[in-house]
């Protein structure tokens, strides 16, 4: 019997065309926002920025700085999906609500902070490793999340960094990872296109 | 009602304590491979390869380049996830399958081809980021794939890169991206850490 994830990684597809005619709620955007942020990371940084794109006009403007690909525009909501340089400095914050839960003691908490500080200050390198990861851990997530909400989703690396961090008002720190358009399908879109055999990617020790 | 991702995606946590006794079988490990590799990558790169570590003699050697976390070798296999640079020269072949069920023209993989090399090459940061975003892709469903078997997972950034490269013979094209233990539970593991309110990290336009 197949679990529900295998049907859902099985049936998600990377979608183009959208019914440009269905919008999503913000209460809509907002709870595959928390679903995507339930994915893990590193220390529990948290080091990721959702942007939610889902006006007409401003879709338009994300499209203009995203070679102008439809599905910006036509799906309900593009994401922009940030990872965020400098994650150690916000990690205080982000263990915080830990801390006050009684999960994690203070002083763990802050034995992380300065373990990260000591692995990311001052190394660019990691910094955005760190911030590719994050977000892409995230998207994988909102991706699914938004399968399970029948809709579905189209992951795009195809945009301009610079324009995007420029119309949306990105600092310096944040790294737009990915587009993810999400919405409910139109006619046309492909099939998933089938992979390597599991034994050319795979080794087993 | 909350649909399975939802549940999955709350259930999820990153588990440090593992049943050791317990192990997966060779069936498991490329099934859980296999819905890994159904996540996405830019223009069906798959630049991705997975080392599932699960003899007791592999775990410790891997252990060994991860700062001794003991959940490397009490888990029953732990995953070795890498992204590949130079994702265009691999796109050829990674494409075929595709092209050979007729779902992407030849004259198409051709082009993206074509597309992919014009952007990677000679850019060894584009190559790198591919090479994070496409492993953490595979790796968060990898995780939430083993969640839906009734498995536990621990993803890990806390390796030694050169260790684990030389000890398991990975390639210079091969960025050993994160750990991923993957097991049956033992007490004592940390529940759910709460995240950010989503109103920190989301702005909706």
């Amino acid at each position: 019997m197949k679990t529900a994830i295998t049907t859902l990684l099985e049936q998600r597809t990377s979608a183009d065309q959208y019914d440009p005619t269905k919008s999503l709620s913000i209460a809509e955007i907002e709870e595959l926002t928390r679903l995507a942020t339930l994915a893990p990371t590193a220390f529990n940084f948290q080091n990721w920025k959702f942007i939610a794109v889902h006006t007409q006009a401003e879709k338009e403007r994300l499209k203009a700085v995203a070679y102008g690909q439809p599905k910006v525009a036509q799906a309900a909501v593009t994401f922009i999906v940030c990872g965020k340089l400098e994650a150690h400095k916000g990690l205080a914050k982000a263990i915080k609500p830990s801390v006050d839960a009684g999960i994690v003691p203070q002083e763990m908490a802050d034995s992380w902070v300065a373990m990260a500080t000591g692995a990311h200050e001052g190394n660019p390198t990691r910094q955005r490793d760190e911030a590719i990861r994050s977000a892409s851990l995230g998207a994988m997530a909102l991706m699914l999340a938004a399968q399970g909400m029948g809709l579905v989703s189209g992951p795009m690396v195809g945009f301009d960094p610079a324009g995007v961090a420029k119309e949306f008002n990105l600092t310096a720190n944040d790294i737009p990872v990915m587009l993810v358009a999400i919405g409910y399908p139109a006619a046309g879109n492909w099939p998933q296109k089938p992979r390597l055999p599991v034994k050319e990617i795979l080794t087993i020790v």
